[in-house]
């Protein structure tokens, strides 16, 4: 076996299945009946202890020293897996927590993060940005094109978001922190304001899309949007709209999470799937 | 009164209080509690006999004589309205059936669809185009992004849906019928098969969208499309593709229509608004 | 051989060798040495005898009976042409004038003007786009990016230059004469305005084109223009601009004729060769 | 007077009207005739003498010590500038190079390259984009709708112009060098290639853009490259295409240096004076 891939959602599955038809032998475990052929389906122990690479989920831990495995009514600790790992062994997994970190490091074994590979950071982006137009069709009761709307931050969502928006032919606004990205909001022919200074500049909007994950909309600021505007919040915990003040003023504000997984599992395995190639290209290229 | 708006479903409600908006006077009748002001809510017949413009639903007809209003219990003949139409009144209504056509004929009386004005038509494709993007992103396990998309006519929903796909980056094909439509494609930087010459040319897809309102996916086409892909019929009845067909191979085929009222009904009841205008204002021309 | 090629620019010295390199037999006569091998080269008279299809140039007179050979010294007249002509032999012919077609039909010959099919017009359309916009970038201190630019008239020019300006992040503005047009600028994601009103909507544009062929910018309309303003048209004889007007007013005026042929020649060749096709193929079906 | 700007091209010019046009006190020196009103024309010594700001011009510096000035006749040392300003005083220049900044820090006098603002990068990228595709479209005997074009670099010039040119219509490809990029690439609906691996993925282009610089093509992949393709370098010295071997081979290859100056210069002069405008800002900041 090549891999054994252990825990996580239908993502996960995915990747298994994927990574097989690719030709590897893959072992999966603790999916539950979620995975098919052409992988191995096995205990857990067993899959780990005959593959190079063992790939955890994303995020690996469910927080409390836990695999995260939601398809299986099982409970496997992480310190379990990580003391099992050979020094010939490498573990993959996605968004490690400290505790899990630490664990490697003084058990001395090899654990990469993929979810920082910023190849995958971006796939999930473009998959995330799809996910938030969806909402937007089904939320609005006007077509996007000819809205306005403005898409608070500059970062990969941000940037992808504010020219499908317009290609979808809605009049954007991008709003960013400082003159470079000012820049390249003119580069690309979109308009921009500045994040520092929305006071006065949220009327008038079909949608306002937060990117950033910092508390932007507070009471002050959502009581300046139109009541007939929507609010979205792509931004992941602490999240940047004070919901309890948008819901007190009888704005609609919705809250999307994790939308790669729900709106584009394929894809989204499929990202993870080739963050993994590409670690493992680059680690043989080191040795 | 200017207008009396009887009758039809939320995008008429809508249509009502944008004229009433606009600073016109405004009748509404037989809606139920759908309209509010600054529309006059009364009983049909007084709203009737105090309008320049009388605006019946589209389609006008619920199919046996009866007006077409859903949202509320009561029915109301046709013949009844149209009897009561003065020669100084207008009547506009959307997809006017025979049966209507050839009474307001007998009574001498004005009655013009404004279905049949090419802006609607235009501005109710966009609407459908965003209506199927929608369904795409719901249905699709994977990003349009990147998604092979085939776009079967190139009329106003074809040729507005395949610049939004292709905008939103997937890779589409449209398919068309004749040389001109050819280079248009080609001009438009899109790729073009023919419509006739289907067969052996529909692996591969992700999804298939038809927009012709004649059978084109018939049992034998429908058999070279891949178990995956998502076929989404945009055709008003009979429709383009044969479900029953499709079910026994167990393909995935969505039929959506009356996209516009369900996805975006204030900008399909602005639609009917500008087209009302526009007749208004040419027959005001020829005055 | 199947094909005659006789006379025309370097367009038609193209189009005999693309004929011959798709391995048609091709006589190519009265260009000079502009035409290479695959062709024969040969007299006129012999190449038009062993041919099938004669294909005579776009235009196809110099406007006084001769044939349009300006790549020779030789006069040869079109009458001579068409005399020769034999009942099997069809002759191709790009904006045939008055005179040529009545010889025609005198004869009793088979003569179609390939510059009426809409695909040639819709490529052509597309190869005079791309010269507009170079014209523009030579000869604006700005660039397209961030400029307001309006386009006068929707037609197949108008509606792909409106595109390409916007794609390349200009502001641009659409001017129309209906309802139709309106909705389709308005769903397309451009801003429309109306051509019969244009008296004080002409300022801030940075560059106006014109490509309706009827005089739109006459000395009133001229003066109400921005004196940076470049004034661009692309219409045909007479043209939308009063050119002695706007010169009188300091205004840049650039008249730009013939287009694709001098920016695209091997992409206009091509189109000539794809519509011949497209006439033979129909041609051959009604058999 | 708040600003003296001193040497330059015609960019500079454009600079001082511009600042003066916002309502600053200008001083213009070394500039011949080219500025008009509303800027002071005086000594070079006066001008700097009175402004807060002096700014010299991109370069500041002709590479032999004397002050950048083609447009007079006169030399004038950068070292006799630097040694007269008073530490209440900010010079800004662009590009600045070693000896100037040395003396600068000898002197103890404030001195800021407002050629390394990302912001001005970002808009001279944008011209120089613009530049390229109007190069291309000169040279180039096809449109660029349909053109398969190979744009080699993913930075600021590679990520404006892939999407320009795909927004043309061009069939775009884009090389680069890490698997961010590539994902980046993709998700903006592009195809992307490895930089590293170019050798046998060169054939089918009509043009290949370098935006590297550093020796991307050298003799070998120059042989694999189609006779009629053109190679265009947009890369500063050294450039990435080696011009002698493509010029053995026959190939059309086209070095393009400073474009925004040449095709944008009223764009390019805005850029800086906003670029100063941000400088001075954040200095007024930090106050």
């Amino acid at each position: 076996m090549e891999f054994a891939v252990i825990g996580g959602d239908m993502r996960q599955a995915r990747l298994a299945e994927m990574l097989a038809c690719d030709g590897h032998r893959v072992a999966a475990a603790l999916m539950g009946d979620a995975v098919h052929k052409p992988c191995v389906v096995c205990d857990w122990r067993e899959s780990e202890d005959m593959a190079r690479y063992i790939i955890l989920p994303l995020p690996a831990s469910s927080g409390d020293g836990a695999l995260n495995c939601p398809m299986v009514e099982e409970r496997v600790e992480i310190r379990d897996i990580i003391e099992r790992v050979r020094p010939d062994q490498t573990v993959l997994a996605g968004r490690i927590d400290a505790a899990t970190r630490h664990m490697a490091e003084t058990e001395g074994i090899r654990l990469i993060d993929y979810f920082e590979r910023e190849e995958l950071a971006v796939t999930n982006a473009a998959a995330t940005v799809e996910g938030a137009i969806q909402i937007l069709m089904e939320e609005l009761p006007v077509t996007l094109l000819g809205s306005r709307i403005l898409v608070i931050g500059f970062g990969r969502i941000g940037k992808l978001l504010s020219l499908r928006l317009r290609a979808l032919g809605a009049d954007v606004t991008v709003s960013a922190r400082n003159f470079s990205d000012f820049a390249w909001i003119d580069a690309l022919g979109l308009r921009h304001i500045d994040t520092r200074k929305l006071a006065g500049m949220l009327r008038g909007y079909g949608a306002i899309v937060n990117t950033v994950p910092s508390r932007i909309l507070g009471e002050e600021l959502l009581r300046q949007i139109d009541s007939e505007c929507l609010c979205l919040d792509l931004a992941s915990k602490p999240g940047g709209i004070d919901f309890s003040a948008a819901s007190n003023q009888g704005l609609r504000a919705v809250w999307a999470l994790s939308l790669p997984g729900k709106v584009a599992p394929i894809t989204s395995g499929m990202a993870i799937k080739n963050a993994i190639y590409n670690i493992i290209s680059e680690l043989e290229c080191t040795y």
